[in-house]
């Protein structure tokens, strides 16, 4: 299997894991040291595995009540050993993917591989801002 | 030098040339197929150099109005011929940061060494999301 189409399997892999409330599916591909720059603060990020797991509940719970997770674009950069993806998804309430349907999350992800396989260094999370005032 | 070391000197000086509106420096070591997700819309993101050149223009007018943008943190992880870099800044004007300081732009670059030049191939911007309501 190409380097690419692994990245593109772990990805998928990781997105249902989301849409099924999986936690252990979805920290499988995980450094320990990940640093992730979620939708929400804390503003210098979400730093190791603790907190990475942690980070997941209040999104898991908004999966339960019944927001979407949808995978509409995935671009992948895979080197000998380290390698980025982005993506574009649909996600949100239904009222609010109604109110602003082309709305998307988008994700960029950074891996290395480690003993033959790739693993997620790295996840930055955000919305468009559409006011911009700051 | 090391491909990290060229890759955070390619940083900042991607940094400065933002400060002082140096349009040709920003763009300098930049794929003409450039995918950067910008702070504001478009929502798919922003493709192709004319359109990322485009895009430094309102920036550049708020920065010229006083407003700043610091390095505060950057990480590289830097393999053979694809690299990633997330960085954290202090972006804002004088008011909204003395209103808000921890507040944090978040960037995610991604690389590939093309003819042994390291050429920034994706950018994701962002701030946190204070109001995750959607």
């Amino acid at each position: 299997m190409s380097d690419e189409q692994a990245i593109r399997d772990l990805f998928t892999g990781w997105v249902e894991a989301i849409q099924t409330q999986n936690l252990d599916g979805v920290v499988a591909n995980h450094d320990s040291d990940i640093v992730m720059f979620d939708v929400p603060p804390p503003y210098d990020g979400v730093r190791g595995m603790a907190e990475y797991r942690k980070s997941w509940q209040p999104f898991f719970e908004w999966i339960g009540q019944g927001a979407k997770f949808e995978l509409v674009e995935l671009d992948v950069v895979a080197g000998a050993d380290v390698a980025f993806a982005y993506v574009l998804l649909r996600c949100g309430t239904p009222e609010g993917l109604n109110t602003n349907p082309d709305n998307r999350l988008r994700i960029t992800v950074g891996l290395r591989k480690v003993d033959g396989y790739w693993v997620v260094a790295h996840e930055h999370h955000s919305f468009p801002m559409t006011d911009t005032a700051s």
